[in-house]
């Protein structure tokens, strides 16, 4: 399946904090540097996420903002 | 200023094209890989982007999805 | 793959309006009514998207808003 | 009152499932199929959302991604 | 209709910008300020949104970044 | 830091809701009004948020919806 999401950044997870709606995912980059994720608890269990697993943070290029010092 | 958001990504912008209301903005991470925003043409302006620039990528967590092989 | 957003809604392109940097992509569900998506023109073209593909509409739990009369 | 979002699908509420501060909304459409909604646990309440419940579920079309297989 | 957005901010139109696609609303809020919205030029026009009509933007809590000096 | 996001609002903390993973915070703008914001737990301790203390709502462009009357 291909994504009309312009980010798609392949990571391991490093760490899942589950509430009882929302979950917070943080996934290491295989470059240096985290991006997290907060996404439905039914979410990460139906995906079955576990510390180590593969997966991609997908990100919409319109939930981008930019900074610049 | 600290903001809110888990995410902020460094990078240099490698390319700009502007249309009249929205602007893509295509961010080289140090690491391997791009990131891609989609920002007004007008804070585009503001902010004076222009290839070379080193920015940050801004991505708050829960806009964030997760993918799974 | 599968992706942690809860909403993937199955329909056809029935039409496509192209910005130079935004476009509009019309999508018939398979029930009645028509999901609208404003995606990057970027993407538009890398999907190849065209008036009847078949293509689904993902949509994130944390951006749906709920009304009630 | 209008809304600039163009996306406005009818349903029922099947579930509700409340956190202390988020809560998901399960809506079944009038079509086959379900949207899953992410909201304040403070709106719901504001709301009164009950199963059962005639709502909306509304989207902005810059929050749908297109997926094609 | 009652929304579940917890923002909803009343203002007038100050000044509207249609490119083909996306559409850039000014709205000048009762306090100082403005607040923009980016939004489609087809609900831009459905809407009929003009320089001086009163409207309320409308803001999911989970859009709403935190930044503190 | 210059941020692209078209809407900075300031105000004072006037309450925090934490959650496991989500955190409700209820800004008072300077004029009458409140902006509610939904971030990670996380962000909120980071950040050290507390009742009184100024902070910025910051909103992208194309996260805000138009409603009219």
């Amino acid at each position: 399946m291909q994504m009309s999401a312009r980010n798609m950044l392949k990571g391991k997870i490093e760490g899942i904090d589950k509430g009882p709606v929302s979950t917070r995912v943080k996934i290491k980059m295989d470059s240096p540097g985290t991006v997290t994720a907060s996404i439905t608890t039914e979410a990460a269990e139906e995906l079955g996420l576990n510390k180590g697993n593969e997966v991609y943070a997908v990100i919409k290029a319109s939930e981008v903002l930019v900074a610049k010092k």
